[in-house]
């Protein structure tokens, strides 16, 4: 059976090239960077060319860039990492409440160790509140982290103007960015932001599982989550994960660079739009499709489980996810729909198509023939099993 | 040039099997365990059968096991997580002054913290002071974090004595093993121990950098280092390293059921060590040959400085290490031999060699005359500077 996977806001299919990089620190290039021969020299100059490579990509000076395990640590590092630099005077912590779990789950963690933390409101569409946002930042705020895409909705927060308000009214503040559905989707100009910190991920991009990043902007400082040895200049001890990062750099450098692959993305999301928004009692979630991110699709069809349309489409080789898949296997309704103020029903028939370059237009074109199918054979059922109860 | 690689607990060499596993997740089983379809499905399947892989092997049950990125991070998530459930009342932490950094930094950080640390004697041999333990554990000790085997030294803790210790004198405490340099070199029994948590890094047995895992025996708790999706059941956060997890499931099994394998490494220590403590003026740090690990030799050669010899050797293609590799290309003097109490002379001339079951006899044979060479040549330069000093 053909497999169509519009799941890659989930993760993505490691590309050769990648896979390649990491295959050579595996058995050739396999010293450690730390070791003083030759060989540790070989891994350390891997390390070095990689760091600076991404760092170019990123538009970023190499010091800036601190390796981890994923988004998620990287996400950890920075709000944790402020708390406890503040641990001693408090201070109020404003995160969206359309947050990843890595940023939210810190937050109820940190709530309980005295911090006040506020949850920035979203719209409807699922995007932050600007005038709500503006009077909550005041003296006391230390911290405020947003995503650059919603990873249900693709709904873009406007980081730039959000970098100006915080550097207005709370410059004391340190501004996180949680990076991982926008790198490689949207322009990224660190700079420009005013950001003190920005999360990437390796797995959404084509890199593997198991390694991510985040891009600390000079001078700043953050503790480390895990000490040791000392690796990465003190931010984050651990024998450096060489394929991964090796990966890594390859990886975000062709998703900035290759801008014809937005262009893909972008097509096939309009096109599977178009065909499946004209199925009846379908309701787009989050913004417009000309405002929102080139990968991400989010369709509530009127009566029909999000699980149920899923499990359907699986069937017919169409892989698709009821809301994200960031959380272990979760299937309570989303926290994001939820904070944008969605009724019972569109939460619980919500699914999200999300795309990589490597899908066609002829997917979406044959998975909306299918999906029409399956909303359709799913409500007959529903109307069969009423009528039934009546 | 032919290359002699005898610096395998810095990093091994991944294996073909383990390789393979990892490219396998990389690019045909790279869904997101969390996913609720198929390809959700497969990816969960592998993460689930890997980890029964790994707990057989360790004789362990599947839900002990929590994949980290890392030893640095096991380590780290074992000691901070009982200090952050022990945070109100404070209490005593013990560990021996020859521990890995990533127990060492933790305790320097969780000094400043308010608890009370205190680092366990080693003889001169790197052996824990038994005596000098037993007074040391108290009714407000609540870790004790001890390696199986030193890195630098190959020195063996007696794991399940000192774990019939804490039983008895301090059954409260939590007991912690570093068990990155012992696994696959030495028989485990995790239960005879009656350890609480035993760390374990995979790039130290041929599998890739950047993944590990905590054994946390049943029933046992810590709060997560990294939050977020609820991962591993709650203890770590983040998508899983499915290459790295599945690497290390076959690495693991490998080095702890083909002893044969020891047997190689040992081999090759033995015939190497023969060879180099009869050079004139070597002396063997750490315990009798027939008393440490099969994987590690550490020798001074008086009067030739340790990097001074790393660096002649590596020009013939023989790779060693100048103390450990864990740290980031520090190059002051090792804490395990000061803390042995060794002479500044053998301290600055310690040289370490640490071997896989890739190593031949042959090799050994072939580094110890490339060694003689080496330690003769030094000696006559040192010799001729002085001269010309005078």
């Amino acid at each position: 059976m053909r497999e169509i996977y519009f799941d890659n806001s989930a993760s993505t299919k490691v590309s050769k090239e990648a896979a390649a990089a990491a295959i050579t620190a595996m058995e050739e290039n396999f010293g450690n960077p730390s070791s003083l021969h030759g060989k540790g020299l070989a891994a350390l100059q891997m390390l070095t060319q990689t760091r600076l490579a991404l760092a170019r990509a990123l538009g970023a000076a190499e010091q800036e860039i601190i390796f981890t395990s994923g988004g998620s640590e990287a996400n950890n590092m920075a709000l944790l990492g402020v708390a406890e630099m503040k641990a001693r005077q408090g201070g109020t912590i404003l995160v969206t409440a359309a947050e990843h779990p890595s940023l939210l789950e810190p937050t109820k963690y940190l709530m309980q160790k005295g911090f006040d933390v506020q949850y920035i409101p979203v719209d409807e569409q699922g995007a932050i509140d600007i005038e709500f946002f503006v009077r909550m930042l005041t003296s006391a705020t230390v911290f405020v982290g947003v995503h650059q895409v919603n990873n249900e909705t693709g709904t873009i927060q406007d980081i730039i103007r959000i970098g100006d308000i915080i550097h207005e009214k709370a410059p004391q503040a340190f501004y996180h960015i949680d990076g991982v559905q926008g790198l490689g989707k949207l322009p990224v100009d660190l700079k420009s932001t005013q950001a003190n910190s920005f999360a990437i991920s390796g797995h959404k991009i084509h890199a593997p599982k198991g390694i991510g990043a985040l891009w600390l902007k000079q001078g700043c400082r953050l503790p480390s989550l895990i000490k040791g040895g000392g690796q990465e200049r003190g931010f984050r001890s651990g024998t450096e994960n060489m394929p991964g990062i090796a990966a890594l750099a390859i990886a975000v450098t062709t998703a900035i660079k290759e801008e014809e692959r937005v262009i893909i993305m972008n097509r096939v999301r309009l096109a599977l739009a178009n065909k499946i928004l004209a199925i009846e009692d379908s309701i787009l979630n989050g913004p417009p499709l000309d405002k929102a991110a080139p990968h991400i699709l989010n369709v509530s069809f009127v009566g029909v489980k999000s699980e149920v349309l899923l499990h359907f489409l699986e069937q017919e080789g169409v892989y698709i996810s009821a809301g994200s898949a960031c959380s272990s296997r979760k299937t309570t309704a989303s926290h994001v729909l939820q904070a944008m103020g969605l009724s019972a029903e569109r939460l619980g028939s919500a699914v999200r198509f999300s795309f990589s370059a490597l899908n066609t237009v002829d997917e979406a074109n044959e998975a909306a023939n299918i999906i029409e199918q399956a909303v359709k054979e799913i409500r007959s059922l529903n109307k069969g099993r009423r009528k039934k109860n009546i």
